[in-house]
């Protein structure tokens, strides 16, 4: 693990041609909740110049493909649909894959169930409301013997006991029902003093008490980072960055796949986190304080190179 | 393990001497939902007519001491306070032996939280309804910052994330604040067909992101046998029967305390599952096919002592 900057101007050189595709976590290294990150408009346009492709790839579910291009916008960057990847597109390039037919149960936020529905497919889900505390009520609702043939599972704000008690029959009275989980994270940043247990829990006791395994399509999933290569039509691992603000789903990740990783410390991961990383835990190839700091490493690795050409 | 009514006279004699209270759960045993189990009423009487102290020890926390005692009553018996332990009443006389003071913040049936009001507490709960999904709202209303001194946790239909959400930041914000459960099942048998979740795993999941051991006063935890011995001034353990349908609570939670146990087969537990039990797990000291039995045993057990004496 290499400190970016740090990095001999030789190697800032090499390292700048070692990858074509940058690929980029969001919340945390480009914005935090609604704030640009200082700096991180100038890299992305420095990384572009360079040739680089800057491809996008956020686990929050509770954002459409407008608001990810209005954000990116705000960056002074446009950003097509197919450079934007967010668990509800990729749960949907996932049921597509498989030719899926059929009813959806969804534990989601409405945006990514608004995504479900306008890739056409039927989605029902809750309840949002209390239920009177009737075992009898509770049931009649609850077990309504609908033929759902997906359980849909992303993070949930009102996620809460009697929606898994739906997916939960839904997937016991039926062995062909699928699990599908977009991004579920242990641990939400709702701000940066507070976090608080994500949806992972809530998936694993869903997981053990229907004994299935979810197909997860958010990072740090292989089955994502597959998904992204075709899609993408990346051959070559290697020549891939991936940039992220979290060890356990954005280096795990890229790992994972194969590509070489980039940790930045603007968003869940402290330094102390960093030196704390064990040799052989999940440790970056690099890592740095922001985004912005690819600006810095470019304009470094090509004055060289001008230097030298003058 | 032997099964009941295959005793012999005399050991069925002894059996009937070797215990002067019987512990009993309600729920599976005593009745279903509704339903009183045919010869529950019968064997009651036997029992305290054979001079036995009868308590019913409950893990339902949806169930007030007025509901519990027209049940009972339904049985042709009655009840008096002290006869009837479930989580509510266990829960406030733990906070009485600590000398609790404080705001609680309750997860739980309305039931469970007017007991803990009519002792004097006071409680908050919720939200029930669903939020909006916005970070900003979601945050303003949950981190609160209100002086609570416990959380109480125990099984709620209603239970949410947001919920667990406000019971995380009272308990991270404050390391006085106590943990304190009532019964926590892993499963609940919402119909003899339909079981679910219960909420064990999400109290884990809270226990797991406080790094905190809840106070438990329901079934199995020992701390309720301490509790109940203390309140029934029973000295010699063996001399209790403890009867009940669920191994993971009713037989853990008797052979822990020192109880003689006996695991009837009319709620949650079938004749398949105690013959898979191996000798060195949670193995009941007797078995038998309804809690009616036990008007049988002491029918066969006194008639042979009036044919023995005519």
């Amino acid at each position: 693990m290499r400190r970016l900057l740090n990095l001999s101007l030789q190697d800032k050189r090499q390292f700048l041609e070692s990858f074509d595709y940058v690929l980029t976590d969001c919340d945390g290294v480009l914005w935090t909740l609604n704030e640009p990150l200082e700096g991180t408009d100038r890299a992305i346009r420095a990384l572009k110049d360079a040739g680089k492709r800057v491809v996008f790839v956020s686990n929050n579910g509770a954002k459409s493909l407008d608001s990810y291009q209005k954000q990116i916008a705000g960056l002074g960057h446009s950003a097509s649909e197919d450079d934007i990847v967010y668990p509800a597109i990729s749960v949907v390039r996932y049921l597509q894959s498989i030719d899926f037919k059929g009813l959806i149960f969804a534990i989601c936020s409405k945006t990514f169930m608004d995504i479900l529905r306008k890739a056409g497919y039927e989605v029902i889900s809750g309840p949002n409301d209390p239920l009177p505390e009737s075992v009898d009520i509770i049931v009649s609702t609850i077990d309504d013997k609908l033929p759902v043939k997906a359980v849909i599972f992303d993070n949930d704000f009102n996620f809460n006991h009697m929606k898994l008690f739906r997916a939960e029959l839904y997937l016991k009275n039926d062995p062909n029902c699928l699990l599908v989980a977009g991004a579920i994270s242990p641990r939400i940043f709702v701000t940066p003093q507070v976090d608080v247990t994500g949806m992972s829990q809530y998936l694993s006791v869903l997981e053990q008490s229907t004994d299935r395994k979810a197909v997860i399509l958010g990072k740090p999933s292989p089955r994502l980072a597959e998904q992204l290569k075709n899609h993408l039509k990346i051959t070559q691992n290697q020549r891939v960055l991936f940039v992220g603000d979290m060890i356990a789903q954005d280096v795990t990740f890229g790992r994972a796949a194969g590509f070489q990783t980039l940790l930045v410390l603007s968003g869940g991961t402290s330094l102390e986190m960093v030196e704390a990383l064990s040799n052989n835990g999940n440790v970056p190839d690099f890592y740095t304080d922001s985004f912005a700091d690819l600006d810095r490493l470019i304009q470094d690795a090509t004055q060289n190179i001008k230097d030298a050409t003058e």
